[in-house]
């Protein structure tokens, strides 16, 4: 399979007629065919449509037969071979491994979401059985279940362009949930995006699903993804990017006659606090764990750690000296498109303005490619600066010296909400962990002790999320199995026939799944 | 105790001094002593920071404690007597055995919550341990909880001055989550909420529990309500109240800097459908039980049953005389205030403009009284008007008269999001219910068959809430004790020590709680 230059709705590769969008690989610099002519409002009203007439029968899905829809999804993605993972490097700059571990995680995910499926925990089947004695007033029969909350608009990320993208943790956690997914797919990777669009559509398609369960639109700008977040019948949207662009699709999904909710992840600059025995002990270990992980990706993930804290003194300034000398010696990376590179130079200029640079990392031969960037600055100096605490996507990090552990504190305070907050400590740390760790767990969405937050499992315990502007809603997660709450919602039955009952909700309990029954736990 | 005319600022009784509130008796249009002194901005600024200090301590306090607090409430409400059911009455024209039938489910509910925070479902403990050997990357240590968001704003109703006020079910459900709570008094039983809010203070203190944990505060029109949604510390909002006031909360909510999560519920018809052979066999029947329903609280309730439809012939006819003469029947009642009883008078006239009067209650001799009435027409026409849609607060209701199932379905499509919908069915009616019943699902948060939408059960598969313009958020409840989770967000330790460890995620489950370790159900 080769890419088309076609958007998919339901069954059927369209092209557009609208602005083109053409993928460039930024290790060359130059675009690479074909043409994605992006659609107009109709299309994406025929999209929505369709996943709306999708959603009444795919909601009611059997859990075996939507589990193994999932599973036909990554077999299908699997079944693409090498043509996804050259064409995704060429689109990308990233590399063959990273790229194929990547496409093993965004299969992985699929799987586990199907085994949750199966599962059927997310039901969250309760009942409270009628109790025609009870005094002064009988009690009816109730029963609640979970469904799907209706179509759901996905917009992929640039930085992941499997596992945050078109068949990424949104969409597989809402076609989990029973919610038919339209994406708009990034205009950063535009063939990588067809070519699992038509594995998606395969699966559809052997699964005898309806059509409208995917879409995949193409649209250069933003008024594709405006009209598919206004669009009536969208329920909920997945994004991941940038905060700009998720605080737009937030306004207009709250400024729609029935508002709905928006999933977005933004921005984090991923603080990591290095407590003073552990700094003392093992700092030059430590820096070269942090400057690993700063490089993962060029810095192009969502965790980089973008901050890092500790009080000033000998440790702190050996700390700095060996992260000095390892981003020295990273190599150059391409990053992801022209314009985050554009965007990076930006960003880091702005720091250098504002902080002393520590070291950069040689220039390479490419084009757009980053070179690490490591700052410092006062604490004072961060504190009294809202331009510091802004994320730069991309290798750059910036180092906070503290008078004392009070002044640490301060700055974890100060934070706004963030994906994941690490702490490096050894044993006689404990007491200063205790007292951060609960400032701490109000800013982030994961909390790390002697690790990286680059690299998110996809288990059940993860939570990628975090107070705003980490997400738009703290209240869920973007990775791993919780994901599939994002997209249900409760509906109660009171005193409904057996013949009438939602098979989840039957006596004998068919689904086999754990329930609460009169609030005890089955 | 008598009501002093005070705020509560954590343990400080406070008289404000801006413009006056004072209660009316709506059985008399007397005013009601004392009076209410609004405050300040400043003074809305001071419950925040106190809640904001209390959270730092409220929200880690042990199962235990929390639960003894909810229960010390409830047992301070009681010990009040009969001073807060006559104040009650006064307030809202009420009678006695409604109050102190509200008075019972308050406490009830206060209580559930105490057995819920106790059991501890409600941390969703999540552990994945770690894999050292897996290949090819060992898998780190990773477990989640859920913690409190942080201090809540509550907004009471005037209809359930008890069981949707002061220490209703918002309030319930925030503290059992471990959120502080600062509730905005409503203007209409400001006597009734102090009384209240003495007895939460009193339990406070008698808890040992920081002050902060509970304030309430007083003012008129709508400036300390938009404050306190705006006032950076509150991180979540309960309200229940009109689709305006709602909308307003929501939008204060969204423009913040760190857009909050808003739980308004706001406007419901509560469809009921009469299938074909239940109106055939209990045509009479179903009209008593459908007034009764329509009569109770004055129809104040938000699941009054505002909406009946039926396919048109002798069976609709039968029915639709018989609900006449119940109507014709029903005694006048006092509405809870004489805004209420305008706002019903408008918009009796409205259904009166638009649709055939068939019954109205005669007049009684007080002031600010509700005469039931009942209007029909053509469901045509009913598709056709956005106004007939419209929530009339009170006893009024409109019955909707389809050619078939076919325009019965129609107009079940076309309606908003409903807290409820009803189905009067028979055995032979179960095609006809399945065919409706999918797309109640989707409009409503509880369905119920041969029931009365009045009357929510406080328990653990109750479902009250439901999609725009029912709630401002279908994915909760206001009711039951899921409502906990409204207030929650999760966090993923990763690689935490023991020593460092919540003890809820503790090795040997302390609080002993059900898990999901590596995804199976403990």
């Amino acid at each position: 399979m080769t890419p088309q230059g076609t958007s998919l709705i339901g069954q059927s590769a369209v092209t557009g007629d609208q602005a083109v969008i053409r993928a460039i690989d930024p290790a060359s610099g130059e675009s690479l065919a074909p043409d994605y002519p992006g659609l107009d409002r109709d299309a994406v009203a025929r999209a929505c449509e369709l996943a709306e007439t999708a959603y009444a029968t795919y909601r009611e899905s059997s859990l075996k037969a939507r589990a193994a829809f999932l599973e036909a999804i990554a077999a299908e993605i699997e079944a693409l071979g090498d043509v996804l993972i050259t064409r995704a490097m060429a689109e990308t700059g990233l590399p063959r491994a990273r790229l194929e571990g990547e496409r093993g995680r965004t299969c992985g995910q699929l799987r586990l979401f199907a085994a949750v499926v199966r599962a059927g925990e997310w039901l969250d089947v309760r009942i409270d059985p009628a109790l025609p004695e009870r005094q002064p007033m009988p009690r009816v029969d109730l029963r609640q279940r979970h469904v799907a909350l209706g179509p759901v608009a996905v917009f992929g990320a640039s930085n992941f362009p499997l596992a945050f993208s078109v068949a990424g943790g949104d969409s597989a956690s809402a076609l989990a949930a029973g919610c038919p997914v339209v994406v708009k797919a990034h205009s950063a990777h535009p063939g990588t995006s067809e070519l699992v669009g038509r594995a998606i559509q395969q699966a559809v398609a052997k699964c005898n699903l309806p059509e409208g369960v995917f879409s995949l639109l193409f649209g250069s700008g933003k008024e594709i993804g405006q009209a598919l977040v206004a669009d009536p019948r969208i329920q909920a949207v997945g994004f991941t990017g940038s905060r700009a662009g998720g605080l737009a699709l937030m306004q207009t999904a709250q400024n729609r006659p029935q508002p709905i909710p928006v999933y977005a992840e933004m921005s984090s600059i991923n603080p990591v606090f290095l407590l003073p025995e552990a700094l003392e002990a093992r700092g030059k270990e430590i820096a070269e764990g942090f400057v690993g992980s700063l490089n993962m990706g060029a810095g192009q993930f969502c965790t980089n750690p973008g901050l890092v804290i500790g009080v000033k003194g000998a440790a702190l300034d050996a700390f700095v000296a060996a992260a000095a000398e390892a981003v020295g010696g990273s190599a150059a990376q391409t990053m992801l498109t022209p314009g985050i590179h554009a965007a990076y130079a930006d960003g880091v200029g702005q720091l250098a303005g504002e902080a002393r640079e520590i070291a950069r990392a040689p220039a390479g031969e490419g084009p757009h490619q980053c070179q690490t960037a490591l700052f410092a600055t006062r604490a004072g100096d961060f504190l009294a600066s809202e331009a510091l605490q802004a994320e730069v996507f991309g290798a750059a990090s910036l180092v906070i010296e503290c008078d004392d552990l009070a002044e640490m504190h301060a700055v974890a305070e100060a934070l706004e909400g963030q994906l994941t907050a690490t702490l490096q400590l050894d044993d006689g740390d404990l007491d200063a962990a205790r007292m951060l760790l609960p400032v701490l767990e109000r800013k982030a969405g994961r909390v790390l002790v002697n690790g990286w937050p680059t690299g998110v499992e996809v288990c059940h315990a993860m939570v990628h999320g975090g107070p705003f502007p980490a997400t738009s809603d703290a209240r869920s997660t973007s990775v791993g199995s919780a994901a599939i709450r994002r997209f249900l919602r409760p509906v109660c039955y009171q005193n409904l026939p057996a013949g009438l009952l939602p098979e989840a909700l039957q006596d004998d309990n068919p689904f086999n799944v754990t329930r609460l029954v009169d609030g005890k736990r089955e």
